[in-house]
């Protein structure tokens, strides 16, 4: 016997039937003799349904009572699945964030938890209830109601499995696990058994999209063993843990992110401090640089390229124009680029991933602007028209395609 | 300064404009400084719709998932209310039921509020904050969300009122008061000024449909000053309390109710008891018997024929053709008939009253089945093809003809 969190997104309960789904899921794992905990996101479009209403009456609403109203979406949720299980003939109890014992900041819209009080939850495992949890909300100590943001649910399952010491935090998707690269795209990606936290972490920050990233993070800081699986096929997922040890493959996945801007100012003075003044001011309007890279100064001027997030490219391009030093300067936004990058763990202490990358892209004929490395992973940025291409061919470089 | 406590019905928050003309009221009542605390009932139809989801997914849900579920309806319109009202420049916060402080019993789906804890409103208040209360919902002493059944939005807010000892408590509906009768089908119909408790009581029993009988009797009980007036237009509404004094109608109003079954046993045996194992029997299965004749026994049978509310009428049937006594007899059930009633205080003390109403009935021509007297009205049986034209007969008698 085991105690197993299980967490379904929206999209896994979005109408009776899919309820019904995830229910037989759930009883089935229970019927198996293990404790079983769910944590539930919002039904399909509920959250952006309620945003347009709020909307429609005032768009600058505060965040306290956004989360008033959105807060509401998974308590729908809780309840559809609970009766859904007394359907199926099975003891169940849903819990909203407050009533599972969840205490967050006071941050509205995107609280983080302090701290999962997890004895209400236990009583009703102790009378041997099935717990449906509300996903996405808290309480903050004035007892008003707070949400976690985007990816919240994932957040709320892997706080509930380390509060718990769960055997295992299952996180339902659309997608049978983590794949060397996206299926749908890549002929010969490979579903991994394996990922350890950090290229699992790498992995979603490139555009994976499987997890969300602050779940990772929190699945690693109390070592709560993670698998990402489908809600509508039944076979093994993805585990996440902190050493993998069965899979000998070096790269663990390749992914493409179009959603980069490159910016570049021409012929920057150079002298000490510029890029200080450049990236401090950038960093104080909350912009998020990602790869930078500085030309070798030749002369009294140098020239300065970076990566922001698309939606922050004409912001970051008015923020530089106003910079005295950069004014009357050539400021370029390039916003049809792309990042290809490969992940994992082995990579630092083999040198041939990056020369292996790189003849794969030659291969494709396809130029690289731009290279980052870190411990595990190596970006390159290139040509948005390219980007697809550069995957398949990085891929079949790396991972052995089976046909 | 006053304490004012809202309440605003599901049709007066059902969309984004009607929101916003609560929002209106609400900050118009506040600007002439006043403490404002406003209970709102779900959006139009949320309430359905929320009920219509769980019975595609389980018909026979549990009433604590259903409450669960039916109390994010309220959820939604506090939110959007408060959204509103900051739209128009003003402090504001939503509270759910347990964070306004509501205890209830733990009937789930008809809880009974055991006590109103109001410190968090006081807080709030204190603050400046218009407090905005969602109705219909409180928690039992195992922390989980209850909701107080049909109208008990209206319970809430006078719950409201009579734990802060508010000043007055306004329910806002669709109707600009209490009419002598329905304004839609009799000709001069007219608003009152001022009702008691116990005139309102027979009303709302009756069919009037203006205010939650439960809110009648606490208010009463807590001695809450009431008003019921309507959310589109602004002009004063009819005030509920102890005592009236300013006016001299005797007859406040005339009902009529067709959600009736007549129901007789012919030929029951004149022996003693038979009333109390017939009723008896009716009570044991939750069905309320209203008007009870009993034919003087003639030799050794008699009749008895009593009301109920038409869903029970076959249903007091078939308990009934069970029962041995009553075997073998003729059980007759009619539901084309109809309830008229004339309501009024000073009733008791004038028998003209129930003279001037047969005389009315005479005079249209309408034959009359059962007659029940209490201390404040008289209540006809007649056929319910009858009913419209013995309301406006009976009215005309009673109530002057302003035109």
């Amino acid at each position: 016997m085991a105690l197993i969190v299980q967490k379904f997104g929206g999209s896994s309960v979005a109408n009776a039937e899919r309820v019904m789904n995830v229910a037989r899921i759930v009883t089935d794992t229970y019927k198996e003799g293990n404790d079983v905990v769910v944590v539930v996101s919002a039904q399909g479009d509920t959250t952006d349904d309620l945003i347009d209403k709020a909307k429609e009456i005032n768009p600058t609403a505060s965040k306290r009572e956004m989360d008033m109203l959105l807060a509401s979406g998974e308590q729908i949720s809780i309840a559809l699945l609970a009766m859904a299980i007394e359907k199926l003939g099975y003891p169940v109890c849903s819990l909203l964030g407050w009533q599972a014992g969840f205490s967050t900041n006071s941050v509205y819209g995107s609280a983080r938890i302090k701290k999962v009080n997890a004895e209400r939850i236990k009583l009703e495992i102790g009378k041997k209830n099935i717990v449906i949890v509300a996903g996405f909300q808290g309480l903050n100590k004035y007892d008003d109601i707070t949400t976690l943001g985007r990816g919240g649910s994932d957040t709320s399952a892997v706080a509930i499995a380390a509060s718990m010491h769960a055997d295992r935090c299952q996180i339902f998707t659309d997608v049978e696990g983590v794949y060397t690269a996206d299926p749908r795209k890549v002929k010969g990606a490979q579903k991994l058994n394996e990922i350890t936290y950090d290229e699992m972490l790498e992995l979603a920050t490139l555009g994976a999209q499987v997890l969300n990233n602050r779940s990772v993070e929190m699945a690693k800081k109390y070592n709560v063993t993670l698998e990402v699986l489908s809600s509508l096929v039944r076979a093994p997922g993805t585990i996440v843990k902190e050493v993998t040890t069965m899979e000998k493959m070096l790269v663990r996945g390749v992914t493409k992110d179009t959603d980069v801007a490159r910016i570049s100012i021409i012929g920057v003075p150079n002298v000490p401090g510029i890029a200080y003044k450049i990236f401090g001011k950038l960093a104080a309007k909350n912009i998020n640089v990602d790869i930078i890279l500085q030309s070798v100064g030749r002369g009294d001027t140098k020239d300065i390229t970076f990566t922001v997030a698309k939606a922050h490219g004409e912001e970051a391009v008015e923020i530089l124009k106003n910079l005295d030093l950069v004014a009357g300067l050539d400021v370029v936004c390039d916003t049809e680029v792309a990042k290809v990058s490969v992940v994992g763990a082995g990579m630092e202490t083999h040198p041939a991933v990056a020369s292996t990358m790189f003849e794969a892209l030659f291969e494709a004929d396809i130029n690289i602007q731009m290279i980052a490395t870190s411990e595990i992973k190596i970006s390159v940025l290139i040509d948005a028209k390219d980007a697809d291409k550069a995957v398949e061919y990085v891929h079949n470089a790396f991972i052995p395609v089976i046909s």
